[in-house]
């Protein structure tokens, strides 16, 4: 697609992926309700094949190339959940897929994407390196390239996940998501706005990682002066494509506390009891460290994901 | 009530009950059946009120009591589920509740409880001085006293899991759920019997604590040499009502080793995202340990409880 998806797109976007993802529950705790005194509810794509929304974005975005050069395979360079999403997609398809980590890449996370069948290679740790290793094996191979979040279709994928959590729910006032490379915050961004121009849309990110916050602030597009947060998803710096979305269409991005990001990790572990990884935790981090935003609103918060390590957990 | 539930009761068992349970989720999982080589649905009493089955059984009781004696309150001795349950119950129903607890309780165990509005006494840790204590409180409250398994509206009560179960999935082959003092499984075994007599039904348990299985061979109620398994919550014996319907009802009781335990709640937690405690994922520690009484089966498994303590993880 090369336009900012319409309404009519995501409809279409939605219907193209049905086959190929879950939809996910919806769930509200009482008792979280009670201490964030607004009432919640939580779309809880940690349940989404492949454990992340990524799935959504992915499986769009391969439905979106026409056959013969989806028949040449899709390609990537990640180590995290979007590297599953395209190595899955193209298992669903039949297709090749080549994925391109670094050489510090947990084994752990190698292994994910090995089990789905895709090829992988192993590029040197600099951005530069992983980059050029992706050229050469886009012009071996003939596949197309996936990018995790600046492209309109992975976008319109995204989408798809506050366009469920609506559909549940249609008088939700406020929406909060994760922003990291800010796929899944635009896709919200638009679902909402086409839904109703009343609602308010939040981004939460790590105070660690706060370049989507300085980039609404200035104007263009920041980086991050380091990338140690807990919330692994959320390190990497907005698009083009996401920017200007984010930049037209949310509210507000709040920023939290690592601390404040494992202690809401926590709080949806011991009380939902459900596994939640620590960047599908930033948004109630957020409700928590900025209450009087959320006090007495009914909130969608979406869950990105749910893959962590559990054994190296932060409590 | 004085006899065996039978299936009406079982009926009024849940009418009774409604408006003080989670209708749980039931959920099944593309990889988990892969490597067992069956289809199993879980029923998620990890998401029950509490965080665990006992809140059916709990409300269930005080929904037997007639109006005046409930008015005098409730009483238990437990560190485990059931005094959270029996707590909530009674804040639910506005009554008073008493908990006899050993010194040795977790703080945290306690601090659950207190948080219901439960009074709390503290005993010596031998099963006399528990016992001693709680004869004391009842004498001195009027309370009613509240048995964790071995009174037949309490386990009315826990065969609603599986009730609501075979209501969602009515042509399950084989239906598995843990045994400690025998409550649930006894429940399980009622509702599976009055729904289908070819339907199988098993008991599972760790292999520390075989009791259960010992006493199904011995014809009478066995108890246990050492009691250290991690499925903390399966540590009890069977009592004489549950002992009489697991022994006419029950196919057989498989039973675990400590590692399968742990590697079928890791299992659990890593792809289905969800917290469920020891206790909770030994039915599938049992079908992965017995595969050939499951392989093709259609398996309904009840995962009893989510409450563990993050902060001290077998993994």
């Amino acid at each position: 697609m090369d336009h900012i998806p319409t309404r009519q797109d995501i409809i279409e976007a939605h219907k193209s992926i049905i086959n190929y993802i879950h939809r996910t529950p919806v769930y509200t705790n009482a008792s979280i309700n009670r201490v964030t005194e607004a009432t919640i509810y939580f779309k809880c794509e940690n349940f989404q094949k492949v454990g992340a929304f990524k799935m959504r974005g992915a499986s769009c975005a391969v439905a979106a190339l026409d056959e013969d050069t989806r028949y040449k395979g899709i390609a990537t360079h990640s180590s995290g959940n979007h590297a599953q999403a395209v190595a899955l997609t193209a298992k669903l398809y039949g297709i090749e897929s080549h994925i391109v980590m670094p050489e510090n890449a947990p084994a752990i996370k190698r292994q994910a994407v090995e089990e789905y069948g895709a090829k992988i290679y192993t590029s040197g740790n600099r951005i530069e390196d992983r980059e050029k290793k992706m050229t050469e094996v886009l012009q071996a191979s003939g596949a197309s390239f996936i990018h995790p979040y600046n492209n309109y279709d992975i976008i319109a994928g995204q989408a798809t996940a506050s366009k469920e959590l609506l559909e549940d729910l249609p008088d939700l006032d406020t929406v909060i998501a994760p922003v990291g490379g800010g796929g899944l915050l635009s896709g919200t961004a638009l679902t909402c706005r086409y839904h109703d121009e009343q609602i308010k849309v939040y981004g939460a990110e790590p105070a660690l990682v706060d370049d989507a916050a300085r980039s609404l602030a200035s104007g263009k597009i920041e980086g991050n002066f380091r990338i140690d947060t807990i919330a692994d998803g959320l390190r990497t710096n907005l698009g083009d494509k996401t920017f200007a979305i984010i930049s037209k269409y949310v509210d507000e991005i709040l920023t939290v506390e690592e601390e404040s990001i494992i202690a809401a990790m926590r709080m949806i572990w011991e009380r939902m009891k459900i596994v939640v990884e620590p960047s599908g935790a930033v948004p109630l981090a957020a409700i928590l460290s900025h209450p009087t935003i959320f006090t007495g609103k009914k909130v969608g918060a979406i869950i990105s994901g749910g893959n962590v390590d559990l054994q190296n957990l932060p409590f």
